[in-house]
């Protein structure tokens, strides 16, 4: 194994995050906020860190496989540790595990905050938050790919170990040009939704900041109250709109963009099962809501605040437009199945993924039938073609690990004191990167009261769920680091 | 489908129940109880109703695989649906809902009662809910293959519809010897607690009514305060013995008994996973009882107290010394996880299972290591033998199963109004037949507030655990009601 090219590439990703910082500071400047120089200080750090790393350790060489791995890991913890810097450089957090938590909450999309008043926040600060966000939406690994030089057959590997949803098909071959396309997609939905925000009322700073955090399915807003700040139905159904989209496949995107049809929508079993799973949960909302509570005035506020809520969750994005936590037992546990379940592959959203759901259900429905005729040779099927032994064997060891991971994640939180529902909930909004739906069944805890120690383990469960699991562990398993 | 062969054995069902009514009637008759007319009406109701339907379908057709399926469910639910009669009778359960959620919590050794005052219940009653769970923990179908004359090829069928646990080797072939053989051992350790009890200072009855629910890992008690009553240190290391034993594969003490050697079981998986889990969580528990609470008066105390809940929870019995809610969190989450865990294969105890949890884990890491060499061939090994693909395939499919039941069905209680921890402690205690495990996370909720539809979904929840789901789902699927 070379470890060199590692290095090499977690060196030239602190750069570009130093190079992202002046983003931020520059509108600092122009607000005329004191704050700027943390993150002119963190820029010098974070480029000079990573030219340093780069130095130490050149190579030309195309990392392999194993090494992806590692690239991907190591990159995605430096780009937390680098992106901390402005929030510790600032003030803003007391300590450098606080700084942590947030900015892998940031890249992982998970939204979940240890800050108390946000909107006594720096406008710069803010901007940083959705900035991070944003990166990880899409992934900076991807992002790289997309525009750095000299990406050739190692790319692919990265864009594998970063992106390593049940995709059955690969999208293209280059590379390089499928990331570039991914991120003009990405890039064109963000800035038709700044300009749909701008147009129902929103700032032009606000509507930047939460098409980021929409885009990435990550959750943060300007406001305390999220977008329950803004009482307009429009941004309201814009916000919804754009969640959805973002939990929808990017493949299916990339093909309708590069000629083929849009018909490829409705024949993705996925696709339907996503948009079935939204409307089964809206309607199951609306109705308790109407039966069991009354927190609307009217049925059509009703069915807003539902499909927003449903389409939040399910996206891992952790918007709110209400204070979902007084809404009857069921719907809450509603919402909490959803935050299990996650968007489509291949989207920003993240947790289980509804294409996973899709091929257990499968797989047991395949199973039952094979205990009435055990002799049968069946094989479940999505999109019309047989879902190989390989996929299925992934998947179902993925829900196990997901569940494993959840269950340890859960009793490690409890053995800091944490009660039963709480060590729950916020293994599984980090987990899920969804962040603030830590409020779905208890009352809504902060996440700064949590001990340094479990601040630690929720950034490892929001780095495991970004990646997918897989890509991190394989490094704890000692096959990964023998010979072969 | 002969649909005649399955009523025939309904009827022959009803009657042997029937006829084991007498034991407590006697019982009451001894103890001078008026309550004895019950079951005599009882007995006479369920033998009536025998005889009429065994008339009204006679038939000597051994039933196919198809037919044995709807014959054990068919079966379980006339076995709760008659063994309800006394409890309705008696007037101690003022619904047939509730008599029949305390036959089938009896049958299925959940535990789960809707009775208030338990030392108020008759001595007749008391033995009839423990004799249901003795008779439901080998499994009743079991009983009559060893018992009912001219069983023949369908009996397997039927041992395989209600015993249907991943056991890798077909324990013999005639199914008639094994399943008498399986009943004598499940009889002689019976006797043997019993005795043993008996010389520890408990009374006869007592003895018996404990032994029964031990041995069949349901966990009803003659007290309120459970196996807490007796304070006696002997007692409760009788009672950890024995359920220790229950949980084990059953197969295990087949071949010890059978003359082969006891090193099957230091050579057996499953068997070394589950002491391993055993110790582990009683470790975890003693430390955190040691450094976060005060409760016990010494380290002996509180090494008996843990290692007796870890066991009774793990089996699925669902006995208490203490009132574990006390303890802390970390404790209770532990006890909470080890009830989706479960005893061995092919043991009276329900739940995943331990040797289901150990395939998944196989199989887990079998795919982190194809994650990083793609390529390789690699299959997970139990006792040294790689496991089938058949076998891995019906593992991953029970465990998504067993999470989207307890799901659902978390999602339907709370549909009555219960708040989420409620829902989903009666959900998995129902589920994996652990009964009173129900403190675990809440406190102390009895069964009786649950609506009486909510009641029917834990019942049926119950059934599903008992028969392992397969069994009972097979019957939903609309393929099992085609001709092929």
């Amino acid at each position: 194994m070379n470890i060199r090219s590692a290095f090499n590439m977690v060196g030239t990703l602190a750069i570009l995050l130093g190079l992202f910082m002046l983003v931020p500071m520059t509108i600092s400047i122009y607000f005329r906020e004191v704050g700027f120089q943390s993150f002119l200080i963190s820029a010098a750090i974070a480029i000079g860190l990573g030219v340093l790393i780069k130095k130490g350790f050149s190579t030309s060489k195309e990392p392999t496989v194993k090494e992806s791995f590692i690239i991907v890991t190591l990159g995605w913890i430096t780009a937390a540790a680098v992106g901390a810097l402005p929030f510790l450089l600032s003030g803003t957090c007391p300590t450098y595990t606080d700084a942590f938590f947030e900015a892998m909450s940031g890249f992982t999309t998970t939204g979940a905050t240890v800050l108390g008043d946000i909107e006594a926040l720096s406008k710069g600060l803010l901007f940083w938050r959705s900035l991070l966000h944003w990166l990880g939406g899409m992934g900076i690994i991807v992002l790289f790919i997309a525009v750095l030089p000299g990406v050739g057959v190692g790319g692919g590997r990265l864009f594998r170990a970063e992106v390593p949803g049940p995709v059955p098909e690969k999208i293209v071959p280059r590379i390089k040009e499928t990331a570039k396309t991914l991120w003009l997609i990405y890039v064109g939905f963000t800035a038709m939704e700044i300009i749909l925000l701008c147009l129902a009322g929103m700032s032009l700073f606000d509507s930047v900041n939460h098409a980021f955090a929409t885009m990435a399915t990550g959750g943060i807003s300007t406001k305390a109250a999220s977008v329950g700040a803004w009482r307009s139905p429009g941004i309201h159904w814009i916000i919804t709109l754009f969640m959805f989209l973002a939990g929808v496949n990017f493949t299916l995107y990339y093909r309708a963009f590069t000629g083929r049809s849009l018909r490829g929508f409705f024949r993705d079993d996925e696709f339907k099962f996503y948009v079935f799973l939204i409307v089964a949960a809206t309607l199951l909302l609306l109705a308790n809501s109407l039966l069991a509570s009354d927190s609307f005035q009217s049925l059509r506020e009703a069915f807003r605040h539902c499909v927003f809520q449903v389409v939040s969750i399910i996206t891992t994005t952790g918007f709110a437009t209400v204070d979902f936590h007084a809404w009857p037992a069921f719907s809450k546990a509603i919402l909490m199945t959803l935050v299990f379940v996650g968007g489509c592959a291949g989207s920003t959203a993240c947790a289980i993924k509804v294409g996973r759901v899709l091929i257990l259900i499968k797989h047991v429905y395949n199973e039952v039938f094979r205990f009435i005729y055990p002799r049968a040779v069946t094989l479940p099927k999505i999109n019309g073609l047989a879902i190989s032994r390989n996929v299925v064997d992934t998947v179902t060891a993925f829900f196990f690990l997901y569940m494993a991971i959840f269950v340890s994640g859960s009793l490690i939180m409890s053995g800091f004191g944490l009660d039963f529902v709480s060590s729950a909930s916020a293994v599984a909004a980090t987990l899920g990167n969804a962040g603030p739906a830590l409020m779905v069944v208890g009352p809504p805890v902060a996440y700064q009261s949590i001990p340094a120690l479990g601040k630690w383990v929720l950034s490892a469960c929001m780095l495991l769920g970004r990646l997918e699991l897989f890509t991190v562990l394989v490094l704890f398993i000692p096959d990964f680091w023998r010979k072969r």
